[in-house]
């Protein structure tokens, strides 16, 4: 059971161009195609209305989408617009569709009722589109495990001494450490960790040059359901980091994580690495993106076991330890979400009048 | 559920020689083999009846197929005639047998009891057998994908322009446009489709060197559950072609379509292509046959991934259209035999007597 | 359903050194370790109470196993005795563990309760520590198919003729007819077969250059569940081979089959080979190793094609054959372990007391 009313990110926009795209989604079997007149995103059903054919083997016409069997074709809206030798069409001829929105190099979905899609909800990462100082990498994973899964990797950073000790990790102990301080937010959780007074990390000193010790974060917001904006760093201590980070000469980079749920054990993993340091070094980006591929993989080899082992198993008997506050709070958040949305709203009608 | 009291095409008659071959047909599990002795193909439950083993494993001896784990032989009857070691054989030893019978280059089987097998209802298809007017190949493929939807798609025959545009299709206007006939028939239906004074395709013109506009048909007979019969070809305009299509120097070819489900959602597909345009060139059996497999693997793909595509949604909310006409008659009669299978035949002491 | 209350082999001895292993064993999910400090082997369940990892993922620290994901140390006895940045451990921080012993190259396991396993009951295989009079070779083989389908296989040896035609298995005839003695004993049965007076195959030719005929032996020991000792060989007729079969000069072996169930429909398969016959010899070694490896991959071949077919037919309809008594013999064997566990034992205070 996924939460439906929400935005999720359906696909780079880069992927969809002249030809359709199929993504399930929230167990959804959703095409994503691109109007060639008008350039604007649609998303529809990918199941013909006529014989079940999957949209994705047809191909994007004038008037809209085609499908690949017998030529029918549809708008944006889900409406057939085109049958092949038939004058009239018959109301019932029409796909489910869904609310499609471009925006920070994003397609965002949502997948509840189209036409109560707000767009104001959608999530900003203004970043995406500043090159200059985020000059930027992105991807999309595959992963075999329920998202939860994902986003419960995300909200415990102790796992970086353990999962991550050959790449990005380091010493266990700093990340165990780490001060750390969770903050409630409407839309989900923010939390930032310190490691004052701390050695960097390999990685770190071969990037920014560091020569003793610094202060570093990592501040992280979790929007729900599927998003995690994450910005980390380090300066040399006493360059007064927890005042003001927004300094030259440290260490930045920012991380987007998107997780959109594919099936019930499956999720799609859109994630970018923007290059907040050396921004003229085009090899500096691609070293962090290479670099940070290599952490993600990690990251998905263990969920994925993990989600394997759970699936096999049950999720019973598990023991919630210090860490996991961080990751208990979005669970909350999310079971909320999933009620709220499951509860029948009052309509005004049914409200009790008191009787004068 | 399947068409029980039928033939279907169980192989190609040369694929059975000294091995047994295995094959799943109506869900059942099938071993097919030849006598040593006469050379008369066999039928036979792909399992031992000792240990459960499948006969494919063993090996045709003098007697029979013998078991390739502890050596029981069974005759095509399906009788156990040796047990190693043991000089009794209990009749309760003993595989299930189906009625199996060669003919026009096909083993044909009928899955219900094998006593109730009427040979004279198997299909003629006579040209398998002149190599000299009718020069053939064939072919079979496995598809993933109820043997339905292959017949299915040979009933509509407006796919062509979308599914084979870059093969055998040519305009999407022709097919739509063609005047189409269907007939029904005791065994199923016929229908045929004339494109009068239409531009040929270019395979047509490549093959037969057309200069000019051509009179083109489709004929197609459906003979149930799984087989369609299919003659096309086109002959200058002018020349009657509407009147007698047997004439020189044009173009035609016969292909047969043979569906036989396999499971529920998989099924063999027999098909052969029959040169009627230059006899005498292997050069052009060999191209039309070429150019076929790419038509019908193109066909395979879409159908299979609408297979997969119903199978994940279920069937509801379908639209039929004009070009489903013959289809639809199609799936009437499979219908209308099915449930005649499976309604009880009325003994005659059940036969209500009035009284006096 | 298996019997829980057995030992069963886990690993081979050498698979677990410095790295966990992951096996599953009748249907539950183990990691195996060896520690640290001493050298003794553990068997935990392989998923960590805390997010449900496997601990398969970790690695072996001073203290136990540590998880490879946030870092939770168990020792042997599945007790947690480290929880990175948290001072008290909850008790309810264990995950299961299993009795598990290391004895003549193998890695026993208990899969019922750990404080119930009796390592008295491990069964003896000296020939494993001798390597100057046996030396051996030994393999794992995954084999999908219910373990009882293989020891079915070892109960059975006219299959010899059949399965082994073109390895090890010579004339059918002379398994078929040789003298089978089958003595039950309280731990499975015993049998030894005798082809007396009878042609050497092959391979016994080349490995001990036999002249004339021999006096051939196959003895097995079914100790239950999943073992099999065999000790086969020949010697020239008229060396008294009934009587004393420890002589030199003529050819002889041992195998050791372990069958480990899996899943319901998988199984672990160890099995050794030794030479008795040219010890000095590390090629006839090898040479053994290998032809016992191409006939074992010949049953796994068709056991395997067996459990597919039964399991998509179910087990009806099966028909008992004379050369079939070892093997039903070892079936009840096994019933009567499962029946005797499943019954729940009289507590004392249950026992009726009869009124003075």
């Amino acid at each position: 059971m996924f939460i439906q009313n929400a935005w999720y990110i359906a696909a780079w926009a880069h992927e969809v161009k002249d030809r359709p795209l199929a993504r399930t989604i929230c167990n959804a079997h959703v095409v994503l195609f691109r109007d060639k007149a008008t350039g604007k995103v649609g998303a529809l059903e990918d199941r013909c209305c006529h014989r079940g054919t999957p949209l994705r083997f047809g191909e994007v016409v004038e008037e809209g989408l085609q499908c690949g069997y017998h030529g029918m074709v549809f708008d944006c809206s889900g409406t057939c617009v085109h049958i092949p030798g038939q004058a009239s069409i018959p109301p019932q001829a029409r796909v489910k569709h869904y609310a499609l929105v471009e925006k920070d190099e994003f397609l965002w979905i949502w997948m509840g009722p189209a036409e109560e899609a707000d767009t104001s909800k959608i999530l900003d990462y203004p970043w995406h589109n500043d090159y200059r100082r985020w000059p930027h990498k992105h991807e999309v994973y595959h992963v075999k495990a329920d998202y939860m899964l994902m986003v419960d990797n995300l909200m415990d950073l102790t796992h970086l001494g353990y999962v991550h000790k050959s790449t990005i990790g380091g010493n266990p102990k700093v990340h165990v450490d780490a001060q750390m301080t969770v903050t409630p937010k409407p839309t989900g959780l923010h939390f930032i960790r310190w490691m004052l007074d701390s050695v960097p990390p390999p990685s770190y000193v071969k990037a920014a040059g560091f020569k003793g010790r610094v202060d570093r974060w990592q501040e992280f917001e979790y929007v729900a359901p599927g998003c995690i904006i994450q910005w980390s760093g380090a300066l040399d201590v006493g360059r007064g980091a927890q005042e003001n980070r927004e300094q030259d000469g440290g260490f930045q980079l920012r991380l987007f994580h998107g997780l959109t749920p594919e099936t019930d054990n499956t999720c799609h993993y859109y994630w970018s690495t923007a290059n907040g340091y050396r921004q003229d070094d085009p090899e500096a980006t691609e070293q962090l993106f290479q670099e940070i591929s290599r952490a993600f993989q990690e990251d998905k080899g263990i969920v994925e076991g993990q989600a394997a082992m759970l699936a096999a198993t049950g999720d019973k008997r598990l023991v919630d330890i210090v860490s996991d506050k961080a990751r208990v709070h979005m669970r909350r958040t999310v079971h909320r979400m999933l009620v709220a949305e499951s509860t029948p709203k009052a309509a005004p009608e049914q409200v009790a009048v008191p009787a004068k």
